[in-house]
């Protein structure tokens, strides 16, 4: 038993340095190399992945593993030492689940969907998408025999990223939240003030934009010994180890606090990876996040709940007027709280404010759905997403780019990802309901940019668990019922009644 | 046969592929990672190192390239099949003589060894890195007899970064070298001129600085598409690929041109690394350098052959003036291109001009030459160190710092690796020497900064050799001689004897 405990902690600790490694080659791809290195860098990226998943999946490791689990010896071990071979186990008969040929297919598969998309969408024409997305599907639906989950197919897919949700809880909320988003939505639209808001268009330069970013990451208290920001297309945070923590932004989008609410955003996720288990779970299956969701609820939480709130920008807006006067001369920290949180329908998702945002992702939903379960061809989805677009949105993207093209996700086969942008979304209103609950002082400590004890709290309820239960059980533990979207739903009237005045 | 080929092929291609990682993670931990992800970054490397090294020395590679070279199968192979599986079968056999707990202990010494020369050299005090090194040098004579070269143990070493080359041969150079640097060092520093020079201290902004770098890789023909320049406290080259090779310099250094210069040789480097033979020996054991001399020949032949010379700057001190005018209004091209130039002994080998460089390596190699045949003690190394410094460069260093402890080398185990610096100082001048043959109308080019055609032939002349044949079959078939520092005084007396009028 002992040589079996010492093999697996050997390999997890492996398994973390070749997942660091994978990290490195990604980020840098995304940050600093030259063009022209893309060929070699795929070659070192899927060199790593391939070491990684034979190890994982390997004869040996299975094979200790197994004979930890047995009943004598599960019975000796101790609490943590259980909690990984149990966590263990369950990874790698999952893995193990997928022959590497189909590992293979589908990696070919989405290396070659993957520029077709990018030109289909460049060229706003989604006949050059549709064949590859048809063979994904295909495969996707083949993956689904694989998992074979109980209940609809699609569920086996959720599993990957959001580990306990199931098709079953996803249509109850959102049969809950669509028609509640809806109504909130035509009401606020139909508001005066609505109809009389205009975009506030600033240009904040580069070189501000930076300063005020370093500055409310060091805010939130991201170590400058264990994390950085750099700069990429699309913002992203990932993670070389324990102690090096990455979050990218973007400072020549159109939208004027794109790069500091994305570096709050990221920021979030950061924080959540810094505090994962150390000591004891360290190079585990233990410490990293239980799901894609949760992960999300930490970097909402920051951006929306705390960047979005109104008693932040009374302390950070003199801040943001003191690095750029200029930009701020005809505002003040009233319209500039309006600006920052206004509603405005929108076809893209990541333009999307924070009230429409969930229904964007339902949207996606309903279409894998019935996608998975060969109710709609792919040759109908343009239609469908513009229709549904016009019926929860009431705007109608004028191409496909604006519209089916717009993600990437479908071209990487990841079906049953966008849930969790909702699920995180939720998560993110209930935590923050309970943390305010607990600590009264909440708003002045935002307001005075103190976020120390709620990184604590945060650190407290969610990080230091990692992966030792499953996500809704974390918020279940915490906030006393698992995922509900009725608190999301408070939350969004709480504060959009009064700003629009209905 | 066809089996063994591929197999040996898309080895050699992992092994490139492996080298690549090691490249990044080695760049990154040099120029972004944070301070706090070191022990990770230390875990990554050592991984990645010990997957190639098992897959280099491993009996299947090994069995099959003995194979290939069986006599009856090595006639019917090609010529570039017969190069690659001569020059791994030789790779491979001096890999293999070497065991790997050798390797082990090696690395575990020089670990522990790197942060006690650190702290020995931040303190100037030499006992405290002196117990190190003595472990070092006796793992260093170990070594010698694993390679067992023929002649002075100290070719064992020597082969590692410039196979081919021998004490015997470095002697015969060194001999003759010697006497005549310090000889034309002595009637430089009593010409008037000497007497009277001063330093020109000017402070350049780091932004102009940044400016003029980038200016002169463009003009080198350093594909940005394929290369970078970044920030590093030791300016370095590495390569993540063929089409990814990376250089650094350092913006921060006292010298007001550091910068320039360093960039400048390190783009020397880059440009040999992006010329190394591709299509057909693209991830072969032929698509590197022959020897660490002849990489050294790139980088001192554009600093110093190109960018100290009075037709480089004729082209460049306008550009130089036109960015900072400021620290440049009272000098002259003349002016600036004798202060380029300047003779000026010190201690400090990294900070030596063009003239005194070469004796700083000497001395350092009669002095591991002595450890490694045993006769010198540790102990006695500052003395003697200091005593070679008076007796050749007429200045005694101040402090240990300042002398015996200033250099990483040894402390990471590199033996042998000090000659390849003159090894090729002394090529770049032959190489020169026979460009300015070849074609007389090199100082036009360089006076209008056109280094296409200087290029072009280090790229037929050098880069596109690969390993091919070692270093000096190299410089033979090109210069007509090998390895010879006549040539290097008599570039020497032409370029110093006019600028000081000696």
């Amino acid at each position: 038993m002992k040589e079996s405990l010492d093999f697996i902690y050997k390999e997890q600790k492996e398994l973390s340095t070749f997942s660091g490694i994978g990290a490195l080659l990604g980020w840098d791809q995304m940050t600093y190399m030259p063009t022209k290195g893309v060929a070699e860098r795929s070659d070192q990226i899927s060199l790593i992945s391939r070491l990684a998943h034979e190890k994982f999946t390997s004869e040996k490791l299975y094979t200790h593993v197994k004979k930890l689990t047995e009943k004598s010896n599960l019975e000796k071990l101790n609490e943590k030492d259980t909690a990984v071979v149990v966590r263990l186990e369950k990874d790698i008969e999952k893995a193990r689940k997928v022959p590497s040929e189909f590992v293979e297919k589908m990696s070919k598969t989405t290396t070659l969907a993957y520029p077709a998309w990018e030109e289909a969408r460049e060229k706003s024409q989604f006949s050059l998408f549709a064949p590859h997305l048809e063979k994904i599907v295909e495969l996707e639906k083949e993956y689904c025999e694989f998992i074979d989950l109980p209940g609809p197919s699609y569920n086996s897919l959720l599993d990957d990223y959001e580990e306990g949700i199931t098709v079953e809880k996803l249509r109850r909320e959102f049969d809950y939240l669509k028609p509640q988003l809806i109504h909130l939505l035509e009401r606020i639209t139909s508001s005066d003030i609505y109809k009389k808001q205009k975009e506030i268009n600033r240009k904040f330069e580069v070189g501000k934009q930076k300063e005020i970013c370093h500055l409310i990451i060091k805010q939130m208290n991201l170590p400058k010994e264990r994390s950085r920001l750099d700069v990429s297309t699309h913002p992203f945070t990932t993670s070389m180890g324990n102690d090096d923590v990455r979050i990218t932004t973007n400072f020549d989008r159109k939208s004027p606090l794109f790069s500091f609410f994305s570096t709050v955003h990221e920021g979030g996720h950061a924080l959540y990876e810094l505090g994962l288990p150390r000591s004891e779970f360290k190079d585990t299956v233990i410490s990293d996040a239980p799901s894609l969701g949760l992960h999300e609820s930490q970097s909402r939480f920051w951006e929306n709940m705390i960047a979005r709130n109104k008693h932040f920008w009374r302390y950070f807006y003199p801040i943001f007027e003191k690095i750029s006067p200029e930009q701020l001369k005809d505002v003040n920290v009233d319209s500039w709280y309006r600006y920052v949180n206004q509603v405005a329908p929108s076809c893209i998702r990541i333009e999307a404010d924070e009230l429409t945002y969930c229904l964007h992702v339902i949207l996606r939903f309903e279409l894998e759905l019935a996608l998975i379960d060969g109710k709609i061809n792919i040759s109908d989805l343009p239609n469908v997403w513009n229709e549904k677009m016009t019926e929860m949105l009431g705007i109608t993207p004028k191409n496909d780019r604006e519209g089916v093209l717009q993600d990437m996700h479908w071209s990487g086969g990841s079906f049953g990802y966008f849930p969790t942008y909702a699920i995180g979304t939720i998560y993110a209103s209930q935590l923050f309901k309970k943390l305010s609950e607990e600590n009264p002082n909440i708003y002045n400590e935002i307001e005075q940019g103190n976020f120390v004890n709620i990184l604590a709290w945060l650190r407290e309820h969610v990080h230091k668990h990692g992966r030792l239960m499953n996500a809704e059980e974390l918020i279940k533990n915490t906030c006393d019922e698992g995922l509900n979207s009725k608190v999301f739903v408070g939350y969004l009237k709480d504060k959009y009644y009064p700003l629009y005045d209905v």
